[in-house]
């Protein structure tokens, strides 16, 4: 236990709205660390960078043009956990921004492997780029990168979280609103939507983090459909009646509720967190898959959403459904995340200027 | 077996002229899949460019133009074999046309490994990318990437084979032709000479593949040179006699037939297909190496090729002979893949105006 | 053995001297494998870069212009053993100057798991790009590769030794001599300093380099503190005596001749190279730590080194004393390496004019 794990143990007790503090710069956001710091300020601007950003791409020129914002930047993408949807989606919001990056995507290639600690291996990246964005399996990784960077060293930079444990992926959060934002833009926005939920919404941290975003958006309905195993936990619950969201629980099927739902986000069982082998197949829950035999229940509106991967949550057959949003809500990811980053580094106003 | 898997076998029945128009986009070349996709017209294109692109980019001003080429473009490297050689090639490809790259090399760190679908993974590529180039030990996974993303989405990238199962390396027939057109540029071009082939004939795509292009240069001859257990197989011989290319059969060794050559073609044998552990090892190959003694058999204007890796087919005090074409056609393979890129994205004419 | 494995092992005998003159072009620098390359001005003209680069980067303009540098090069990392920071530190020192990069970290996705030899392959990365960087565990790897390079093929591109065998990293003795004059600038340079190395001082390849190098610096004193069996070799000692460079030993422990130092360089133990499991736990090193009740006997103008990775050598806590200067020693290794690339290519006098 070094001087350093004491202090961030402390800073680790912190209330939310204390540790967020520590997350920014001039009062402005600096780190993505949390998903609490996604209010609906932050939320409205990354929606509109991202509109603008997907506008000028359309271009040779205006792709060049966004080459140009950040070209003097490099960011460093330290993903000690498989991923490639996660990875590449930052790496191409890297690129299109015009940053040049590098990578660590195998843990033992790495200088943890001869003894370096997490802290020296995080400074060592800071040595060396303008931006670290992170995955890793340990919960407070990308929370603790950000607190040292910020308060131990001279040379703070910022730090995305690309996913940390079990609980934070707030630029999953970010592409998942901006997905519902954009779809119900005609519609008269998020607001007064129900959202239905299905899947492994007790271990899945996508449901959880847009679930607590719901606050920011007025009259927004819940619905959560899963077996009884998989139920939403009681945290989350709570949270939604402190701030009058209202929800509702259906344990038995999918089909009852889908006639209700202007958004369905499908998520997959997530029997990795399974606490022995076969734990999650124990359980039954093929009445919560989707099927293409459901669609002629679904409002001609809906749309379907899903973080990926899929295993069979979805027919493939869904998928040349016109509302089947998935693959879009997928590339929503890469243009969120590019905005995200053109926001961290102030440099946005001369995307919205172009 | 998805409704994909059940259509997608329905088009692997279809004759490859049939197949050959889905790899294609308002009568263009779209995605490089199949060695028949390479007609004299595409041969001669790609011959041109590739010629052109190494003029220009001698310059660091010609260098600096090639660059802006393609520069709002980016490419996905999906390498699930072990590949050093191809997957450099096209690294390097896309970078002299300015285009940004992402790779997978390692399939342990992608979302296979959380039980996604490879119709899913590859859509994902396509989802944050405008090129995706796969290898891929799957018999026919670029064809059913290139399919997938032709007739199932509405994002349809271009998709090149860099090499599926044992059979398809397009980009490597493209390097060959276009080291033999190169080097025989001064000699009356390609046609009228005779090419000899040596070592596992049996199993090596690039010669198989070679052979079948040879029926777009008149009065090409074909030596065949190796044991009969590794000889080229009967469905390559009678599509010869079909177009009336004339081939001999070499069982005993080397040495007898090189005087005969304009180009010698070595292989390596593909012991990684061997039926049991040892197989090819009981066959004695070392009367079809090339050694320095045969060097003075060989035609002052022979080359030698070799697609690589290398074993002990040939010595490497060969490498100092001006005959030994090997490491400029290994060269050659950057540049006429960076040629293909350029014309499947259809920006050639901006390199041959330069 | 081949042909080549005999001319090598010919060029292996030659005195250093001698050797030096193979990895040179037209007079001038052109790879960089042996410490012993390192003379006064190749130094001196390394520092004048690396503080230019630091200068200019300072603005977007700036680090806009040094993109332009060497944007029409493209480099290949070959790190054939585990290493972040060496790895990151080139890569974006390429990336400063504009130039593409390509990697290989993983040998076993390259083609030598089927069969090919190191020279091969290393011709191999030369027929795509224009300078190769190479970490091996082989002891002679990067001389092999600049050897064969330079006198076996027509296309020589440069070799930058990153770590080859347990002797050589010239790159490391680069960026400590460079902090060493940075931080003695104000103090009449590091002509007349006393350094102080602790730790391995036996298997620490940073340690001896250190050592050979400062003949190159007037009046320059060393002491060498380190249990009896962690102590610096006969052939450094009788290297300092011969240049009449002043030294000594301490033994028993490292506060004892803390304050006659100007630099401190603190190495960890490298039990990697124990001859048997536990091999260096058996000697007890804590007297040879630095720990924060060290800093009180420190020199006001002192400065600690270490080339990272650290273990418990320096307690943490020591990082926010402004003396600490191995993390911005850390940030110095990619500037100066980005010199030394701009050297090489002969490029470095754009990089002062500008």
């Amino acid at each position: 236990m070094t001087i350093l794990d004491e202090r961030f143990r402390k800073f680790e007790m912190l209330p939310n709205e204390e540790k967020i503090k520590c997350f920014e710069l001039n009062g402005r956001l600096f780190d993505m660390i949390l998903s609490q710091q996604l209010n609906r300020q932050v939320l409205d601007d990354i929606y509109k960078i991202t509109n603008r950003l997907r506008t000028i791409a359309k271009s040779k020129a205006g792709s060049v043009f966004l080459q140009t914002v950040l070209c003097h930047k490099r960011a460093m993408l330290y993903f000690a956990q498989p991923s490639s949807r996660t990875f590449l989606s930052f790496e191409n919001a890297c690129h299109i921004l015009g940053m040049k990056t590098s990578e660590i995507r195998d843990p033992s290639v790495s200088s943890e492997v001869k003894g370096e600690s997490y802290d020296d291996s995080l400074r060592t990246f800071s040595s060396y780029t303008d931006l670290i964005i992170i995955r890793h399996k340990g919960q407070n990784m990308a929370e603790r990168s950000a607190w040292l960077l910020n308060t131990c060293t001279n040379r703070p930079v910022p730090v995305i979280n690309g996913g940390s444990g079990s609980d934070q992926h707030p630029t999953q959060a970010i592409l998942d609103v901006y997905t519902l934002q954009r779809s119900f833009e005609d519609q008269g926005g998020l607001e007064g939507k129900t959202i239905l939920m299905c899947g492994d919404l007790k271990r899945g941290r996508t449901v959880r983090s847009l679930s607590y975003l719901m606050k920011n958006f007025e009259g927004v309905r819940i619905i959560y459909a899963a077996p009884k195993i998989f139920q939403m936990r009681e945290d989350v619950c709570s949270f939604l009646e402190r701030h009058n969201i209202p929800y509702v629980v259906e344990l038995e099927e999918l089909e009852k509720v889908l006639p209700e739902a202007d958004a369905i986000y499908m998520t997959r069982i997530q029997d990795e967190h399974d606490e022995y082998a076969g734990e999650s197949k124990k359980t039954d829950s093929s009445r919560f898959m989707l099927k293409v035999s459901h669609l002629a229940s679904l409002r001609p509106n809906a749309i379907i959403m899903h973080p990926f991967p899929r295993r069979d949550e979805i027919d493939v057959a869904i998928d040349a459904d016109p509302r089947a949003m998935y693959w879009r809500q997928e590339r929503n990811g890469m243009w969120s995340r590019a905005a995200l980053i053109a926001y961290i580094f102030n440099v946005h106003q001369q995307i919205m200027d172009y």
